[in-house]
């Protein structure tokens, strides 16, 4: 893939990368570097290129993670956050090992810290996808082996590095410097990440709410400190302002699993969000659509969802070259 | 095991054995060619002949699906299914991907149509077992990886190529020609394969249902084109007549998963159908008796489901080297 | 590991090494020969040395259970036994296949019969985690592959394996001979197969269960059979009287899975049992503490749970190296 990526000289005058550090605990890209998140998607771009053989290769790709073995625990079920962990960890040699919420009822009938201090016995590394970021944070704390957040309450930096990596598949390495990445939607955690990353990478970022549905004061600031070359972001109510000069729309669902009671109320709150063609009026030409998926109608139509600006199965393939990216930077591995 | 099978020559004049497609969906065995239903099966004896040696090799057996990753959608769980593609897939160095009914809520928070597309992006093969041929269909449209029907309501073309393999060990390769196949019991996705299948490899076919249960119309008559050689199906509601000249009784559950609210009734309407000695009688000398499994008493006592007729065992087993025939033929592999 | 155990001269004067037989069944302690757990132990020790490297060596290990296919059978949920086997047995380059509760009910749609004579199909060993020991022995009867009781109502023989592991890493190969093992809680599966193992070892056995919660005859007659050496076995209702002279204090949780409802008439009834640093008293010095975890504080309070006296997470370790010996044996192999 790398091979094909436009020129990188726009953009590697900007941030350099430095490398993750062997070890450590991946939990949101606001605890990132900016040349770490560099670093992480340079090695996604080139697993991608090595791994991803347009035809079958005569002589079986390396194994970089051969007796690394990945338990990936589940406090929510997922299809793509588990899909593309195993799938990917699987093909660099290592055993993922899927605990169902059902399998490991963490901090239920055992600690959140014992969990940790058992598994760090068992296993490599430690992937989680929970409710609340204390959770992360506890198993950070007690695990003696590197920990992923799959997904907590507040962040999802695994979303993030498969966004940006779509973006620079489409514009080239660096190529998000000086775009405008535009959100509608609720203030969550998939955009808390990708606020901060898209700021790192050079973007602007503008994010449209609903009253109520605000990012968290902390990660605005995070993105603010990491603004750069004259970038804004910008935060407002108002889906057709926030789509000003969009070189891409980005939502998500307006109801999380375990929230479908909250239905009704937020189908109301969120009226005129939904993203469709005429959201686009003000975007820049070719302007593209992402989506973390699953997707509902309400949030996105047809036709932009199906639509030729749409990247959201290349953005879904991504997840698994870029969590594979992250496991091989906390395994000290490297196949650039 | 194939060096065990008896002289090809009465077979190989009826039908030339001809590739199942690489790439291709596997969806029934109405929507195969009597020459791929040929080809699988013979693959399935290869791969038994390589892979089941009675002492360990010193040379490890091929890979074949080394960095193939097939995607295991259940919409009801199923124990031979799931442990036979499992087993079998990582035999040849393959990824099995087990989403569970819990895992994967096929078409509740997220369409099939999203679901395939998501799916053709991580993996290589995708199997499912579903409620509704529908599904299936819709699996097969959106995914751009071929689908394997691993059970709809209205087939279960695996359990067929199972049953024919297991067949061809007692009698042969070719010897299901001239044979006669009896089925007593509910018109079900079953016998929709096995009648066909059989009818394709030269048997007769005797099918006792009882009043409204028999078996779809555009099925038998799917049986009625490809039954050739002076060959007959005969469909009746009496188990007795359907059993003369029986060379195997086969039967199946009567109350199938999700149905048990049924149980009362059902066993009231297949009263008279349960398998036992008495039903032998009309039946050829050495006639054996096969089922899919799970069984329960009412469909087949004791002295026959555990006597010598009994192949279930074997047809159990040969579930895994029908299905890893068809992930080598959909990966254009094979060990012949 | 081993070669930083102490001297084995004084253990070795007591029990010989026999092997485990191939394709033997692992059901419970008392079913083994005192040389047959001396063979598991030193083969436990043996993996771990080769497996548990402190820096990655350049080969790779040895795949010794390469094409080997472990079939992991649930009635109950549990984190340690499912990870441990899991990680195992793939460090070996064999296949585990996880039977969560929820995709096969032994028992309900399938008889346990049945199950047993399709595993054996499918699968080289049957590890199997059940509600009754009837279960394991009906396994045992109609499986045709080993069968691995990895816990039971009466038996937890996967746990003792490990507990003697840990204490052998502290004590030296053969150094549980002449210590004291004492055990403050429920006569349960866990202290049952401990008691025997113990015995074998050379051990003390010192045990206080409340009234009603006495360990099962036949078991303590075992454990009488096979102490030796002048050893003694203590059955007390008092937790002090049990822990005088300890070496080791082990107890488990008090209330099981499934016994939710009898949690506050259990706390009642076992007043005076929580492990703390008094009940050391009258130990010997530097004496240890052992769990199996989940833990709970009523059993045990964190000042020894988690103080230095504890040896609990390397004892969950240990489940790992323990089961992967087992495997090896039944398989008829060995690494030594």
């Amino acid at each position: 893939m790398l091979s094909r990526l436009p020129s990188r000289a726009r953009f590697l005058s900007t941030v350099a990368a430095t490398p993750f550090p062997a070890g450590g605990n991946f939990t949101s890209i606001s605890a990132l570097e900016p040349g770490q998140l560099r670093s992480l998607l340079d090695e996604s771009h080139a697993l991608k290129a090595l791994y991803r053989p347009s035809a079958p290769s005569a002589t079986p790709p390396p194994q970089p993670l051969a007796g690394t073995s990945v338990a990936m625990i589940f406090q929510k079920r997922s299809t793509r956050t588990r899909v593309s962990t195993e799938t990917g960890v699987t093909m660099l040699g290592g055993h993922p090992l899927f605990l169902a919420p059902t399998d490991i009822q963490l901090g239920v009938n055992e600690s959140v810290r014992d969990t940790a201090s058992v598994l760090s016995r068992f296993n490599d590394v430690i992937l989680a996808r929970v409710g609340h970021t204390s959770t992360i944070e506890e198993l950070c704390e007690h695990s003696t082996k590197p920990v992923i957040n799959a997904l907590c309450n507040k962040y999802h930096p695994l979303q993030t590095l498969a966004d940006l990596m779509t973006l620079e598949e489409k514009w080239g390495r660096g190529g998000v410097d000086g775009r405008t990445i535009s959100w509608v939607g609720d203030g969550n955690n998939i955009i808390h990440d990708l606020m901060v990353g898209g700021a790192m990478l050079g973007a602007n970022v503008r994010v449209a709410t609903p009253p109520g549905y605000e990012c968290a004061p902390d990660v605005v600031e995070r993105t603010r400190e990491v603004l750069h070359g004259g970038r804004e972001l910008k935060l407002t109510p108002d889906a057709s302002v926030a789509c000003e000069g969009a070189d891409v729309i980005v939502t998500d669902t307006w109801v999380s699993m375990g929230e479908e009671d909250q239905y009704d109320q937020k189908v109301a709150e969120f009226a005129g969000y939904q993203v469709k063609e005429s959201l686009y009026e003000k975007a820049n030409p070719g302007a593209l659509f992402m989506h973390c998926l699953p997707r509902h109608p309400e949030e996105v139509d047809d036709e932009v969802f199906y639509g030729d600006r749409s990247v959201v199965w290349q953005e879904a393939e991504n997840r698994m070259w870029t969590v594979m990216s992250v496991v091989m930077a906390q395994r000290g591995k490297s196949v650039q």
